[in-house]
C-alpha cells in the first residue's frame, strides 16, 4: 500500500478501503508518513468529503490512537454531552448536576478553552479549591458515588486527532465538515460512553455559520456515533448571540448556579432542560415527558443544586461558593459598556463577543497563557431589545484596567443597530437522530 | 502576507496576486515555507486551477529562481522547441538542422530522459565523441558559426521547478494542467529563446490522454509564452503509437538521420518538416509556404544533413557516423516479435512501447541508472497494419540477452488486433496560436 495511491484515489472522489485509511492514518501518527502527504490528502477531502463508512473508519482508528476509556466500572447507562463550541456556553456544568440528580451518570471528560470559546475545565477551576486532574480510579468512584464526575480528558485522548488538527490548522483544512466531524467524535469515542448527545452551534458565534451546514455536521456526527454502536442524538442550538448574559469564567459558574435553581436567563435554562432530558431518554429514565418532569423537580426541590455542591465538594472545592455565588471574587475593574444609538439591537456578533472576553483576560490567546477567573461580559440586552442612546447594555469586567479600553471598543463592532425589530431568535432549530432530522 | 491566507483564497477559489505567487512560490524554494504548506496549495490549485495572469506570474516566479540564459550574444531571432514527451520522439535531432540549414538560429538545450520517454541528449551521446556539456561561452560561438548548437541544460534550470516536481510526485499533484504549463514552461523562459514551438503530445503514450485535454494545456502554454513575450506556438501531435519506427539511442539518431534526407518514416517526415517550417515562419525568414519550400530543399540538397554533420562534428563527435550511420554498432542481442493472431493491428499503446525499451535497456529505471546505446525496439508495422499470425512485426535489441524475453513479454500488451481497419491516424492533431486553435 502506498500513501501516494491513497492520496489518488480520494483525489478523484473515489472511496477508500478501511485498510488505506488506518494506513494513511496510523502512518501519519507513527512518522512514517510526511506531513506534506497527509496535508494534500486533507485538501483532496476538503474538496472530495467522505462517506459515512470512510468517516467512521477514519474516526475510529483516530480513537484507537491514544487511550481508549474503559467506563464498565461505573453501572449503568453512561450518557455523554459535547458542543461544539460557542460563546458563554457553560451548559455542561448545569446539565451534568441535573441529569445526575435525576439518577442519570455523567462520566464527564472536559477541555479547556482555546480561542473564543471557553472550557469547562477553566470554569470549573475558578471555584477554589476544585480539582480537575483527577485519575481514572478516582473518577470511576466519584461516578458511582454521586452519579457524576467532572474532570480534564487525558492528555493521551486521540493524539492522531491533536496531529491532524495542528496540520489543518496550517494548511486552510480545518473548515472541512467530515473532518471537523471525525476530530469531535475520535474524542467522543475514546471518552468511553455509552451515548452521546451533541450540542451543534449554529451562527456567528459558531464554527457552522449556517443551519444547513450545521445538520450535514450533525448527520455526519450521528452518523459516526451510531455506526461505532453508540446511540448518537445531536441538537442544533442557536450560537448568534452568546448564551445566557454572563461571558468569563466564575461569572459563568454563577450563571450555571442560576440554571440549577431555574432562574437562569430563559435561552440558556431552556437548553439545559432540554439537553438534560435528552440525555435522561438515552439513559433509559423514562419517557420524554417523564424525564422533562424529572429535570424540573430536581431544580425545584434543590437537589440539582445539592449535586453540584456535592461533586464540588468531592472533587475538592469549596462548595459553600455554590450556595453563596456572591462570596465569588468580582474583578477589580468594570466597566459600563454603552448603547451607541436608540434601536432594536438587530444583531451582535457573538465571535466577536467572545473576543472581548479573551482580550479582557477570560480566554488564553495561547496555549501558555493564564486565565483571569474574574474576567468577562455580562450582556443585559442582547438581539431584539430596544435601546436607547447612552443606555447601559453590557459591563466588562477584568483585572487589568488597561484591557477594558481596548475590548470596549473592540466589543462596538459586534452590534448592529436598527428601527425595525429583528425576528425572535430561537435558542433551538432542530434534532438529529440516526433516522432523520426534526425542525422546531 | 501568510501563506495560510494564500491555501485559503486559492482553496475557495479566488484569484491570487502577483505578490502572493512569489511569496509563496520564493518562500518555498528558500525553505522557508514547508512541505505541507505546498502540498496543500497544489492540492487546491489540482481543484480550483488558476487563472492566466495567476500562472504566468508563477512561470516567471519559478524561471527567475535559477540561471536565465541571456542569448543576446547571439544573432538573430531564436527559436526554441519543445516536446511534452513521447516515445520514439526524436524531432529535436533533425528539426534543429533543417532550421539552422535554412538560416534560423537554434541555441537548443535540451534534457535527459526519465520514465518511458527518451531524451535528446542521452540519443546525442549515442554518436562517438559527441560533447553535450559545453560552456555558455563555447555555445553562443557555435550557435553564432553554425546556426545551431544542441547541448545538456544548465543544472541550475529553474530550482522552483526542479523542488515543486519533487513534491507533486508524492502528493499525487503530477496531473494538473496548470502546473504541467508551467514546469514546462518555466525551463522554457529560463533558456532564453525569443520564440518558441511547443509539441504537445497526446494518446497513450503521452501525458495528455485527450485531444481536449491537450487543447487546454497547449492554450496555458501559449498564454504563459505570450504573457511573457515570447510568440508561442503549440503543434499537437499524435503519441497513440510511438513516432517513426525506432525506439532507443542510436537507433533513433538513424532515422533522425534518414529524416534528414527525405527518408524517414511517413509521420516522422511530415512532423519534422511542419516544426521546422513553423520555427523558420516564427524566425521570420517567410512566409508558411516559402519556408515550407526552404525545409524541402535543404533536405534534398544534402545541406540539412550537412548542417547535423557540421554540428557534430563541432562539438566533438565522429561525423563520418552521420554520413555511414551503418557504423553504428547494432546491439549484441536481438529478438524477433511476431503477431499472436492475423488481423489489423487496432492499437499499440506507445507507453507500453516505450516502458519496453526502458526494459531493454534504452532508458533509465532510477536516475543512476547507464544507458545501453545500441537496446530499444523497432516496429514494422503499427497500427493500421494487416498482420498475419506469426509475421515478424518488431525487433527488439539488447546488449544483455536475459533482457529480451522480459521485454517481449511486457510488449504484448501494448498490441490489440482485431478484423476491422482502424481509423487512419493523423500525425498532427492541431495548432494553437495565442488567438485560437487551428484543427488539421
Amino acid at each position: 500500500m502506498r500513501m501516494y495511491d491513497i492520496i489518488d484515489q480520494k483525489k478523484r472522489g473515489n472511496e477508500l478501503t478501511k485498510e488505506e485509511i488506518y494506513y494513511a492514518i496510523n502512518g501519519y501518527v507513527l512518522g512514517d508518513i510526511p506531513d506534506y502527504q497527509m496535508s494534500a490528502l486533507l485538501m483532496a477531502i476538503y474538496y472530495k468529503g467522505m462517506t459515512d463508512e470512510e468517516l467512521l473508519y477514519m474516526t475510529e482508528c483516530m480513537a484507537k490512537s491514544g487511550d481508549m476509556a474503559d467506563l464498565s466500572n461505573i453501572d449503568g447507562i453512561k450518557v455523554d454531552k459535547h458542543s461544539t463550541g460557542g460563546v458563554g456556553d457553560k451548559t455542561t456544568l448545569a446539565v451534568a448536576p441535573i441529569v445526575a440528580a435525576c439518577g442519570g451518570k455523567v462520566a464527564k471528560m472536559s477541555g479547556r478553552g482555546l480561542g473564543f470559546t471557553g472550557g469547562t475545565v477553566d470554569k470549573l477551576e475558578s471555584i477554589p479549591y476544585m480539582q480537575t486532574a483527577i485519575d481514572e480510579k478516582r473518577f470511576f468512584e466519584i461516578v458511582n458515588k454521586l452519579g457524576i464526575s467532572l474532570i480534564g480528558q487525558s492528555a493521551n485522548i486521540a493524539p492522531a486527532d491533536k496531529k491532524l488538527y495542528a496540520l489543518r490548522d496550517v494548511t486552510a483544512t480545518v473548515d472541512s465538515i467530515p473532518l471537523i466531524a471525525a476530530s469531535i467524535m475520535s474524542k467522543k469515542l475514546a471518552a468511553g460512553s455509552d451515548k452521546i448527545v451533541l450540542d451543534v452551534t449554529v451562527g456567528s458565534g459558531a464554527f457552522m455559520k449556517s443551519i444547513e451546514d450545521a445538520v450535514i455536521l450533525a448527520e455526519k456526527m450521528v452518523a459516526i456515533g451510531e455506526g461505532a454502536g453508540r446511540e448518537t442524538i445531536a441538537i442544533l442550538t442557536n450560537m448568534d448571540v452568546p448564551l445566557g448574559i454572563s461571558v468569563g469564567n466564575n461569572i459563568e459558574i454563577i450563571e450555571a448556579i442560576e440554571a440549577l435553581q431555574g432562574k437562569a436567563p430563559k435561552d440558556f435554562q431552556e437548553i439545559c432542560e432540554v439537553f438534560a432530558t435528552t440525555m435522561l431518554v438515552l439513559g433509559k429514565r423514562g419517557t420524554e415527558k417523564e424525564c422533562y418532569a424529572l429535570v424540573k423537580k430536581v431544580i425545584e426541590d434543590g437537589s440539582a443544586l445539592d449535586k453540584f455542591a456535592a461533586v464540588v465538594k468531592e472533587q475538592g472545592g469549596d462548595e459553600s461558593y455554590i450556595y453563596h455565588p456572591d462570596q465569588f471574587p468580582r474583578a477589580l475593574y468594570e466597566k459600563e459598556f454603552k448603547a451607541k444609538q436608540t434601536g432594536y439591537i438587530v444583531s451582535m456578533d457573538a465571535e466577536i463577543c467572545g473576543k472581548t472576553a479573551v482580550i479582557l483576560g477570560a480566554g488564553r490567546e495561547t496555549k501558555e497563557s493564564t486565565i483571569d477567573d474574574t474576567a468577562g461580559i455580562r450582556f443585559f440586552k442582547k438581539t431584539g431589545s430596544w435601546v436607547e442612546e447612552g443606555e447601559k447594555i453590557a459591563v466588562l469586567y477584568s483585572s487589568d484596567q488597561k484591557k477594558l479600553e481596548d475590548a470596549a471598543s473592540y466589543l462596538e463592532k459586534a452590534y448592529i443597530f436598527g428601527s425595525e425589530k429583528p425576528e425572535k431568535l430561537k435558542a433551538i432549530y432542530a434534532k438529529v437522530y440516526k433516522d432523520g432530522v426534526t425542525y422546531l
